[in-house]
C-alpha cells in the first residue's frame, strides 16, 4: 500500500491549506506515500460541497461520524474550530484512524491529555498542526543549535504580532469568543511561539504572564469566515471573551530566559511571527514575513567581519530545497504544510510516530494553561505542577 | 467548454513550474477555465514519462509533432530549450493551437518576428513567459505608475544578480553554450529586466552596453539539468560562448534614463532580481528575494514622516491576495506562474489576446539584439532601427 | 553673563562624551550659553591631568571638594562611578551649584530621593544623564505620540542588548561589582529603557521581572577602564555580584503593556538599544545602531501602500537638523550629549528646570527598585508602593 | 613644532565640516599634530566674521591673498566654490603652503593638472577632499580587497542618489550653474564615486555615459547657501546649465566592469551614497546613510550559513574605533573629515605625501572629463587618451 486515504473535518482557511498540501505532495515529493483525498466534512453541506469540489475531494459529508466506519479512510485530519477537536479526535482514534489535528489540540490541558491517551491507546499515528516547525529557515536554526554551533543558549525572545482587530468596529467573530476559540492571542498566536520554543530550546520550567482585552465590546457579525468578517447593520454588540494580547516571561529547564508576546493589537504588523535566540557562540533571528531568511551570527567569526548574516534558506544545503526551486527563489506559507504532511506520511510509511505528535500538543497546552493561571493568580507557575 | 486541453513541450525546471500552475488553478481560482493536463512531451522518453507521472499529466510522448493533430489539445506550452522554440511555435500555430512560450521567444529577433506573424496569421492566442509581471508587488508598482502616484518617471535601474557559475570549475552546461541558449546572462536574466521595464516604464529608444565572459573555458559536464551540473572526471574543457555578465544604459521614449545589469558573477546573490524607479512624486524599490514586499516613497507625504514604506503585497488590496492566504503570509516564486496562466485562460475564455503576448516577446528580443549590436559595434543603437 | 562655568567629576567614557559636548555647543549652537570648561576632577591625578589636557579643561584636581567653594564653578557635572554620585551631588547642591548627574542617579531609590530633595532645597538646576532622549529619531516618536498620530498606546516593547561579557574569561571589571555599579544590565541598560518608556509612554504602575547571572565567577582584572579590560595573569577569580540579564513585564498607568529586556549576553549585539510602540493609529520602531532612522507606520495610510516607513531624522523637519549636516548625512552617538547639554544651558539661561531633571532620575530608580523587589519576592510590585 | 597653522578659504557647508574636524583632532587623536585655526577667509566680510567666531578661528579676512605672506600659516584649506580652487591653490603652493583642496579639484582636467604641477614643484603636501575614503566601513572594504579576501574583482556598481532638486520650483542655486560649479550631479556626486572606485578597485580604462537635465529652467534665487535656497518673488527664471543626472559604464584596468549613477532626481533618497563590489571569493555592499555598516559575504563560508553579514565598523578591529565610542555606538558624517585631516597632519609630521593627494584629484578629473566627452561624442572614451 502506497496510498493513505484521508478524511478531513474542516474546510475553511486550514482546510484549504491542508488540501493544497495533499495536492502538492505527489508532485514535489514523489517518493512519499500518496495522499488520497477521499472525503471532506463540514457542518454546512452546501459550503462543504463547494469546498470539496474546489479543493479536489472525491466526496463530502456534513457529519464527521460518517468517516469513522469507512475502510477507505486511514487518516482523519481535524481542522474544525478548536472546540470540536476533542470529540472528533477521540472517536477517530477509537476507530483506528491516524490523526492530524490542528493546534490548539483542545480547549484545555485535561482535554488534550485525553486526546493523547486515546491516540496512544489506539496505537495510531498522531500529529499536531505546528506547521511553522517545517519552515526551512527555522529548521536551520534547529540544526545550528543541535550541532552546538550557537553554544549554550541564554535567551529566547519571541513575538507574534498581528493587527487585524485593532479597529474597534471589527466584529465579534468566533475567534474572539472563548467558548469556541478557547483563547485569543495566546492560544492562537502564542501557542505557535511556545511550540517553537519547545522545538528549539526545550522544556519551560516556569512562567508568569499578563494579558489584556483592549476592546471589550464589539459589534456582532452577520457572517464570518477565517480572519475577516462583515459587520452587521444592527447596533447589537457582544463582549469579547478572549485576550487581545498576552505576554509572559519564562525560565527554561536549561537555564535560558524567555520572553513571549502574542498580540492582535500591533498596528502595522500583518503577521510578524518572529523570534531571536542568543547563545554563547552565536545567535539567530527569524521573522516569518521573510520566511526564507535566517539571520545568523557567530562569535567565532574573524573579529573584523563579525555580523549577522542574512542566510537564504532556499539554497541547496537547506531542508526541502531540492524539491522546490533554484537557490534564491522564495517559497511561501503553504509549503510549511506540505512539509508537515510529508513528515506524517513518512511516519505512517515507516511505522513510527511523527513529530510533533500529540505529546507536543499537550506540552504546549500545559504551558498555555500555566500562563493563564499565572495571569489569574498573579504569580509564577511551575509548568510541571499542572 | 470550460476546459482547456494542454500539451506541454519541456519537462525540467520550467516544465515543473508550469505543471504546478495548472494544478493550482482550479483550487485557488475556481472560476477560471480548467486546464486539462493531457500530454507532456520531451526528447528522452523515459525521463518525460517519469516527469509526466510526477507532475500529473495523462499521457506523454517524445515527439512534439504528435501534439499537432490531436483534437484534444487546445494549447501548446513550449518550455523546451530556447533553440527549439521557433519550430514548435510556428508548427503549433499553423495547427491552430494556442501558444504559451517561455522566454526568450527565440534565438534571434528575426525568428521571434516569424513566430509572432505565424501566431497572428493563425488567429490563436499567444503568450510569452514573462512570469515576473505577475508578482503582486510588481503589479502594485505598475498600478502606482499608471495612477500617476509616482509622477513623471526619471530613473529605472535594474539588476539581476546570480552567482551560480562564479566557481571556475562549474561545468559547461547548456546555458553556457550559445548555439543552445542563444545568450548568457543577457538573454536569461537581462530579458526579464527588459520586459519589466517595458511593462513598467515603456519603450526603450536607444541602448549601449558592455559584456564580459570572465571564465572563458570550463570543464565539460557529464550530465546536466536545470541550473546545476556534475563535473565529469575527464580533464576535457570547452569554451564558454555566452556572456557571464552584460550591462547597458538605456534611454526610454518617455525621457527616463535606465541602467540594466545582468550577471552570474555576483557572489552572494543567489537570485537578486531587483529594480528601482524614481519619479517626480515617488519611488519604488523591488527585490524578488523579498518578492512579497515593495518599498514605496511619496514626496507628498508629510515632511516629518517621509520615508520608504515597506509594503507587504499580501494584504487584501493587492492582486490575487484573496485567492491565497491571510495578510502577512508570504507566497512564493511558483505563484507567479499560476497568475500568468490565469491570465492566459482568462484571455482564451474571453477571446482576447493575453498580455504579455508574443509582441512583448518580440519587443524584448529587439532590445536584446540592440544591446548585442551596441556591444559588438561599440556604439549607441536605436532600438527602432532593428 | 552668557557663560556657564563647569567643573566635571569623572574623566573616562562619560567624561569624554561630556567634554566633547561642551566643545561642540558654541560651534553648532552659537546662540546657546557658552560652557567654560574650567576644572576636571578625578581620583588619579596623573590620569585626570592627561584627560584634562586632551579634552580641553583649564585645570584639574583630584578632589571634587575643591570645586565647591570656587566662584568660577556654576555647574558640577558628575560622571564618576555610580557609588560616588550621591555624596558629590548633595554637597554640590548645598554649595549652590547646578547639577548634571549621569544615570543611574544613585545606588538606591532612597539615595536618589535625598539627592532630589537636596537639589530642590538648594534651588539649583538639576538634570540626569538620560542622553538617549535627545536622539532626533526618538524625539520624532515623542512628537508623533503627543500629537496623537499613533492614537492610544497599546504596547511598548524595549530591549537593550549587548554582548561584551559573553566570553567567560572576560574579567571582573567594576561594572560587574554591585558595591560600585549598584546593578548590572538592569541599572546600566534597563535604566535607559525605563527612562525612554517614561518619556514616551508615561508612568509604570506595576512590574514583575526575572534576572540571571549566567557566569557567576570571573578572573580578576589587572586594570580596567570603560567597557573593556585586560585579564590578569593570575588564576584569581571573584564573584560577579550583578545581573547579566534582567527582563520584566510592566503595566503602564495608561493601560499599555510593556516588556523590557536588558542583557549583556546577546551574542552579536554590540549595543542594540531598541524599542517598538504600537498604538491604535500607528506604530514606531527604533534601534540606536541605526540612530538616524525611525520606522513609522500609520493605519490611516491608503490601504494599498501601508507599511513601515524608514524615516531619516536628518531631514529639515527633524530636531537639531539645522545645526548639523544636510539631509541624509548621519550624526552619531555623541550628538545626543550635545543636545542634552543644550537643554541644560537653555534651562539655566531661562531659569527653568531642565528635563529630564532629578525627578526623572528618581522615577527611574523607583522602577528599578520595584523590578529588583519583584525578582526577589517573585511577585508583582506596585511601583507607587516604593 | 607640533602645531600646524591653518588658513581656510571658505566658510559654508564644507568650512563648517573642516572647522569641526580641526577642533576634534586634539581631543580624539591627542598624538596628532595640533591644528591651529588661525585665519578664516571669505568674500563676504560680515558673514565670514560671524562664521569665524562661531567655528573658533582666531582671525578672519575677505581676501585669500592675505594668507600667502603670513608666516603663521602653514596650510591653506580651500573649500570655496569650485571655480576659485585653481587660482588659490597655485598661489598658495607658490607661497610654500601645504594644501587641502575640496573636490572637485578644478573645473577642468587641464586646470587640475596645473594645480598638481604647482604643488609638486613647490614641494608642499597636497591633499584632495575625498572624505568618504575615511569612513571606517569603507576602509574595511579596502582592507578585505587588499588582503585578497574578496578574490578577483568582477563588478563595481555605485550610485549616489539625492532628491533635493526634484521640485521644479527649487531655484537656480550656484550648484546648478556650470560656470561656478563646473558640473552638476556628475562633478558633485559622481566624483565621489569615481574616487572610491579608484581607491577600491583601481584605474578605469574606458567609459561611456549619458546624462540629462530634467528641469531645464528654474526660478532665480534671492539668496542661496549650501544645498537649500529661497525662491525669489519675481517670476524670473534662468537655464540650468549642469546635469541633473549622469550615468556611465566603465571598464577597469583589472578587467572589472563598473556602473556609475549620480543623480539629484531620485525621490526619497536624501543622500544615498552606495556601492557594491563582487569578487570571486566575496562581496561587499555599502550605503553611507548607514555609514557604520558594511555588508560582507564570503563564498568560502560554510555552505549552510552563507549570507551577507551586517558588520558594524564601530567594533575594536575597525579603523579609528579606539578614538571614539564603545562598539555599537554610531559615528557620523563629520568624522570622515576628522579622519582625513588626521591623515594630512600625519603626512606633514612624517614628511610624506598624504593620500589622496592632488594626483588622485587629477585622476578623478580625468575620468569626469572622459565621461563628459563620451556623452558629447556618444562613444566610448579611453581615459588614458585625455
Amino acid at each position: 500500500m502506497n496510498t493513505v486515504n484521508i478524511g478531513m473535518v474542516g474546510y475553511k482557511f486550514m482546510g484549504k491549506a491542508h488540501s493544497n498540501a495533499y495536492r502538492a505532495l505527489p508532485m514535489f515529493f514523489p517518493h512519499s506515500l500518496k495522499p488520497s483525498m477521499n472525503v471532506i466534512c463540514g457542518r454546512n453541506l452546501e459550503a462543504v460541497a463547494a469546498a470539496g469540489k474546489q479543493f479536489g475531494w472525491k466526496e463530502h459529508t456534513s457529519d464527521w461520524r460518517d468517516l469513522l466506519d469507512r475502510d477507505d479512510i486511514d487518516l482523519i485530519d481535524i481542522n474544525a474550530p478548536s472546540n470540536a477537536h476533542k470529540e472528533i479526535a477521540i472517536a477517530a482514534a477509537k476507530a483506528g484512524k491516524h490523526l492530524y489535528c490542528e493546534k490548539p489540540l483542545a480547549l484545555s490541558l485535561a482535554d488534550s491529555r485525553e486526546m493523547l491517551e486515546a491516540a496512544e491507546k489506539a496505537g495510531v499515528k498522531h500529529m499536531v498542526g505546528f506547521n511553522y516547525r517545517f519552515t526551512p529557515a527555522i529548521m536551520l536554526a534547529k540544526q545550528l543549535i543541535e550541532e552546538g554551533r550557537l553554544g549554550d543558549i541564554y535567551h529566547f525572545r519571541a513575538w507574534f504580532l498581528q493587527d487585524w482587530i485593532v479597529d474597534p468596529s471589527f466584529p465579534l467573530v468566533w475567534r474572539l469568543q472563548q467558548e469556541i476559540a478557547g483563547s485569543g492571542a495566546l492560544g492562537d498566536l502564542g501557542a505557535h511561539l511556545i511550540d517553537l520554543s519547545h522545538y528549539l530550546i526545550g522544556d519551560i520550567s516556569e512562567v508568569i504572564g499578563m494579558s489584556e482585552t483592549f476592546i471589550k465590546e464589539r459589534p456582532l457579525p452577520d457572517e464570518s469566515g477565517g480572519l475577516s468578517a462583515i459587520t452587521g447593520d444592527t447596533a447589537a454588540t457582544g463582549p469579547v471573551t478572549v485576550d487581545d494580547a498576552t505576554l509572559f516571561l519564562a525560565r527554561f529547564a536549561n537555564g535560558a530566559l524567555g520572553t513571549f508576546e502574542a498580540t492582535r493589537f500591533a498596528t502595522g504588523h500583518r503577521s510578524t511571527n518572529s523570534f531571536e535566540i542568543n547563545g554563547s557562540k552565536g545567535s539567530v533571528i527569524f521573522d516569518f514575513e521573510r520566511m526564507n531568511e535566517l539571520q545568523v551570527h557567530f562569535s567565532e567569526d574573524e573579529a573584523d567581519v563579525q555580523g549577522f548574516r542574512r542566510v537564504l534558506a532556499t539554497d541547496p544545503p537547506h531542508a526541502y530545497s531540492d524539491a522546490w526551486w533554484p537557490a534564491g527563489h522564495p517559497i511561501g506559507y503553504e509549503h510549511t504544510f506540505t512539509h508537515a504532511f510529508l513528515e506524517l506520511l513518512d511516519a505512517i510509511q515507516k511505522d513510527r510516530q511523527p513529530s510533533p505528535s500529540f505529546s507536543e500538543g499537550v506540552k504546549c497546552q500545559q504551558v498555555l494553561e500555566a500562563v493563564e493561571l499565572s495571569i489569574k493568580d498573579r504569580k509564577w507557575i511551575q509548568v510541571s505542577s499542572l
